[in-house]
């Protein structure tokens, strides 16, 4: 059922130290087991893609740091299968580049682009999406981004605003939306006209770069030329300068069950929670007059905790971290003074 | 300068589980370093013993759980000075028991009954204090306590209040006082009458002999046949049976730098703090919006804490405690339900 035209490049170069303790500067999110289930979030997502893609049609964009760890994760790429982008740059470089890189291999490449750190629960209708979507792009030059039906006023994601026009179930995009304020998600999951941006992108190699060609020429001149000019590019993501621009658009709507769990916030609201709206992840936890809080602490430990509200408590190797949950700022802020004062050997 | 008439009896088989999870079942408080300065409280005890009494002279009454760890941490003792109590009981046994051994070594011993998990700051003063009570005994016939003139209404410690009857500087005893409400402890502290029990005992041997034969002859009569007659004594510990009960007690007002960090609430109040009113023991902390909290993690690791007031934050081996620091008896309750839900394995 494979087709040797489809072609798969999984985003495995992000940071995120939102995540932080959990997330370690040598070992981001995309490279945690979060839930304990035995293959971390990238492996999850390699995994997921090679029941659709022929193992050797899947690229994996990463960096210098984390090459080993790839390797490790993911033993089954061969070393030619890791785009070691030359410099950190920001997504529309990184793409142009693996672009190339796979035009070069088959000029009539179908090609899903994906973020290595997601959640995504319904497999099959996962598979179904993509096959679906990767025909669609097979046979239409269009630019096709996968939305995800909202079932909450989420204000911690992307929306995408559909257009009425439509080609089967694919619809024109009208409008993208940064996360917006909380009265604005209700409006949005009331409306049927929102949907949740998942970051997964496909489209025929063709039509990537001509859409770099005619909106970010610079990029496509530099990175046809070679890598060699890669950090010369501008730092600008794919849906800043190519996704928001393009006239040829299109959003597939989608079930399957998604999350990005951007922060610590984003995993406890959806994951399970005790009567006091509690969560417990990993290792052994004892709870007395608590209320909503995170708790994330390593297979093997156990936290006892008493009277707290809305808390995050993280323990990992050195670190822990007690603060509110919904603070996001707050960690970054930890993180540097960490850096700043202490060194490296807490982030 | 030493005197081979005098002894010394260190009890060091109490549990600590207060101190949970930084003492453990295992590893009780006595045998803890706490602030990392490279000797456990056993340890500073017995160091400060042994510059006033031979080493020969000088016991520790224990159980069987601890005796490696007595051996361990205190290698100039032989194992004839590790007196192994042959079931747990309280104070009153252990003493006529350790008592009735050092008798039968030198019948006109006199010894030092110590705690082996206070804090003494002032070593000078101790040991001119200790010297002075030693002298006393060997001339009179009194059971003598260390009391510590009071710097705060601590509401945590035991009073004595002394009688006017006097002899040189050693009061006779009015009476006893458990841990008082904060209007009494702070009454106390005005008074220049009420001081602290130390739980430091002076006495001759026969003394002690003679009012256990007194007042307690049970365990006077069980004990004077043999160790084996240990399990059938009573419960009860030396203030209740003794203490309170005989008509020559004396106390010695004393000045050295006392405490009793029987609490992490105790340890608090007598521990160094940032402006912000926190103690951090160990590890590195950063904290942000908080007030009043005890934070005690390992050397080497990080603790970053946001908007917490009047908390323990204890992290040691597999166990990390988020409590109110005032809440006691809250900790028993914890280590009770920890042992009943998962077993030996955190307690």
């Amino acid at each position: 059922m494979t087709n040797n035209n489809n072609y798969c490049v999984i985003m495995g170069g992000g940071i995120g130290s939102r995540f932080w303790p959990y997330s370690r500067k040598n070992l981001p999110k995309q490279f945690l087991d979060f839930f304990g289930t035995g293959r971390s979030l990238i492996q999850q997502t390699f995994d997921r893609y090679k029941k659709i893609i022929p193992v050797e049609n899947i690229f994996v964009t990463t960096n210098e740091a984390y090459k080993e760890l790839v390797k490790e994760q993911l033993p089954e790429l061969n070393d030619s299968q890791i785009l070691l982008e030359p410099t950190r740059r920001n997504t529309a470089p990184a793409i142009a580049w693996a672009s190339y890189h796979i035009k070069n291999l088959n000029p009539e490449a179908n090609i899903i682009v994906a973020p290595s750190d997601h959640l995504i629960m319904k497999e099959d209708e996962f598979r179904e999406a993509i096959l679906k979507g990767l025909d669609f792009v097979a046979h239409s030059p269009q630019l096709l981004m996968l939305g995800i039906k909202p079932n909450r006023p989420e204000t911690g994601y992307g929306y995408i605003q559909l257009n009425e026009e439509q080609q089967g179930d694919f619809y024109k995009v009208r409008a993208f939306i940064e996360k917006p304020e909380l009265e604005f998600a209700k409006v949005f999951v009331e409306s049927d006209e929102f949907y949740w941006n998942s970051g997964i992108f496909l489209w025929n190699v063709q039509t990537i770069l001509a859409a770099f060609r005619e909106l970010m020429p610079e990029i496509y001149y530099k990175l046809g030329d070679g890598e060699e000019n890669y950090a010369s590019c501008p730092n600008i993501s794919i849906d800043y300068g190519i996704m928001e621009k393009a006239g040829n658009v299109f959003v597939q709507l989608c079930d399957f069950g998604w999350a990005d769990l951007g922060t610590w916030g984003a995993m406890y609201d959806v994951a399970p929670k005790d009567a006091n709206g509690n969560v417990a992840v990993n290792g052994n936890s004892l709870m007395y007059d608590c209320r909503n809080n995170i708790v994330v602490i390593p297979e093997g430990k156990l936290a006892v905790i008493q009277d707290l509200e809305g808390y995050l408590v993280a323990l990992r190797d050195n670190v822990l971290l007690i603060c509110k949950k919904d603070d996001e700022a707050a960690i970054r802020k930890f993180v540097n003074d960490a850096q700043v004062k202490l060194g490296d050997k807490f982030v």
